[in-house]
């Protein structure tokens, strides 16, 4: 099924280095075109269920819809006829995602059925995802999600932790309040515990009695101070991220390291330091 | 009452390396079933107060609560058997808390009372806190609680503070918005200066008044700064306590330390690293 | 229009030294005055807006109001005569501040209509702007725009993945609870999201089934987990900055950093260290 | 009106290594003592103000309160009585909160209005402040405190621009929902930021137009993340508060610093450390 990748033609290559590029200006300019039309689309399913807009603009945003839906067919088409290895671009995360963005509105002709439409119209918003490519070449991202896969051990024993500390805490209160005054089941005690311990605090669910609202106080402290440890945990890790990015300047003359991203030269001996790209792609 | 450690027979040692053993593949596949008892017993617990639920399938649920009962107690009275020192491991945490969590089924036998079922319902729950066993085996949680333990007095002191300042601002809202508006006494008002001072914010006492609103805004501006402070305590603790495991590993030609957890060979003189589980048994 | 440089006489230069200049006794006095008058005049119209307030002190006010505009206008065209090119300063951001905290005021002479009177009243607010001037003064505010600054690509990429997660959270929602318990449209039920992914929790929406508020807690804990994560950010940051800073001060013998913002001597070798402000000028 | 200090009686002495000191075994049981009176005394002020409870044990707390007054009368006279310098201590912070917390007992004989008597009683609470000399004795506090004074600065220009922000987004609210909507006047509305920006969210004020919802969103994520910037400043000085008494042990042989605060010998070349006390009074 997928092209083998002799007959590679110099346009689909030129198409390639558009689509799926980002360093060319041709590339960067489809990006922005791409970036631009997911927006405005995914924006038009938004107010789209706002029902006075619905009723008074449904006929335009389903033309505008249906517009998008020709513009990203188009699109998934032409990534599908250039890309190297069709299937593979098929099978990739991208491409599911690219296929599923427009799959909704043809299924819609189908099957017309109303319910159905609305899942369908969600379905759309699947589009949206493809902003995460952008993710892809902004390196701060990496340090974040580096220093967030680092602390996933930590951060994975905290919500155990908390887990079963909301759950104590719900079987006290509903054992204390009780149905009468809103905890009518432990599972709704442990959404009220949840709403408390976070400190969202909708107030649909209210202590009563003296008891529960001094366990109630002591929940809210207990919230207010466990906060304090994913934050310590993903500083932490940030810090030691920060630390390791900046140490992987070596100056080549003296060994020292830990210059800033932007130096050129060494702050030690003062040799003219290697360009920061080089370096990454050394180490990777 | 303890049995003597000379009549071992293999079939104990056998038994003691599957239920009290965690380096074994049966010990590892009898901790997860176990684990998977214990999330569904407890989860049986949770959905029986949900009172559809219990008129629809209270009878099923009985019958599953007696069957995780049955599992409880044969695991109860082979962890008796098999265990070296059988009063000491009957008096432990851990021993107490799996009696705990079987008796109630069988109390509940004895006194049939809606009310003191209730009660032992809950008592079953404590069986939940086994969980806890896995975390020892986890290193990254020793981190988390040597952090907590050194930042102890520090947090205690806060908490100190914290209580100080909720107690002049609820005297002074008391005095302010009166039990006219919902400030019915000073334990009252402590309640809502606890919900404001930690930006839960239930709504069910709110400042009536200019002057209370301005106070309140003052609290809620309190609130937000020392929330600082405790996450500031534990961070720092958290990056000491991080940076210290990495000391552990200390290259033996060298001296060098600090290496990631995962290094092989010292990043100073490339001289190869002791494992980090000796280095750490060393420690110990 | 712009004076030229060349008929700078002693008077203006005096005023300038008063009116611009903040390190002279007169100048800072000059400071002083000028931000008792903004923020007494901020006040008036801030308290003009309580409508009991308006009725019984009304009249009172509008004299007050006249008097500061009058004040503002004197200082404005002091400003301008004494400005040594008067168009730079007119077009400047704080001039360009100046001149719409007096017109209001003038422009309500003319336009005697009481809706617009209002916004009139709102645009004398910008005058508060002028109070940020003296942030300039301060060096600690450098450090922390300096670490706002250098995280805001991480911060970026933060609110981005934020508004995913929002986004996805509110369609699930949306289609779970629906119109009918108060989730009428998608961007209503991102209103919800972004209230309870904040623990701000107001409660006006709030779930009312069981699946709704079972994903409601998990926003409350996705919310609170990545709260961590700006923290972590700027903490990092701050932390490096606040190391930079420490770091300006090299001793001139040893070559030894880090020393103290207020140490006279270096520890490390005791020779005396150059003071703070010579430093900071020769790395600007 | 000073007592001068030759006529040091060793009963005065002697009372005073009780009362003042908190190294002698007398001095710490008197410590105790006088901190379970201030708990006990303050707990009665505070559920004497239940109704319920105040008409059903009114007698009995009075009584009690009768009692803790002549207590801390007895203590106050003692400790004028054996203090050094008489006025000295009469005009110190505690002595004047001691005669403070004695008066009102004493004032609502001769004034017996019940209004009055309120305040009185309100009086009587700042007693509490006594536990805060408790403070003192705490290493952990200076820390704090330390980070908090160096922080200062940086904290003021943070609430000085929060402050702004409030200013600007309660105008712009105040504006787009107006008094139909709950926002009656800007102060109102600035009370709703609050509300809003520090994520308390009572719900007794809240938007009701979508561009009201819109801005309110990002008002909470506004307030979501510059809750990031005190955390971050706090954090950062914490840490170097830390690090900087790790090196108040410096070892006299080889002078490496950095040691714990336990550790009993250099890490570095095993010489034995002095004790920290002795470090740190040589320090002060």
């Amino acid at each position: 099924m997928g092209a083998p990748a002799d007959n590679d033609t110099p346009l689909k290559q030129q198409l390639r280095g558009i689509i799926f590029g980002t360093n060319t200006t041709a590339g960067r300019y489809f990006d922005l075109i791409l970036m631009v039309c997911i927006i405005l689309s995914v924006g038009l399913i938004l107010i789209d269920t706002i029902e006075p807009i619905h009723q008074a603009y449904g006929g335009v945003i389903r033309v505008a819809e249906w517009i998008f839906t020709i513009i990203f067919t188009i699109e998934y088409l032409v990534r599908l006829y250039c890309s190297i290895n069709r299937w593979h671009y098929a099978r990739s995360f991208f491409g599911v995602v690219d296929l599923v963005s427009i799959l909704p509105s043809y299924l819609a002709l189908i099957f017309p059925g109303a319910n159905f439409a609305l899942a369908i119209r969600i379905l759309r918003l699947f589009r949206i995802f493809r902003v995460l490519k952008l993710l892809r070449y902004l390196s701060e991202g990496n340090i974040l999600l580096r220093a967030m896969v680092h602390s996933s051990r930590k951060i994975f024993i905290f919500f155990f932790s908390v887990s079963l500390i909301v759950l104590v805490l719900s079987v006290i209160m509903y054992v204390i309040e009780g149905p009468q005054n809103g905890f009518s089941s432990i599972p709704k005690a442990m959404y009220w515990t949840i709403v408390t311990i976070t400190t969202v605090g909708y107030g649909d669910i209210t202590p009563q009695t003296s008891l529960g609202q001094a366990i109630a106080a002591a929940t809210m402290l207990i919230g207010y101070s466990i906060l304090a440890i994913p934050t310590g945990i993903l500083t932490a890790e940030i810090s030691q991220e920060m630390g390791r990015e900046r140490d992987l300047r070596k100056c080549s003359n003296c060994g020292h390291k830990g210059h800033d991203k932007n130096a050129s030269y060494c702050n030690h001996c003062g040799t003219e330091l290697e360009s920061l790209e080089l370096e990454i792609e050394q180490k990777d």
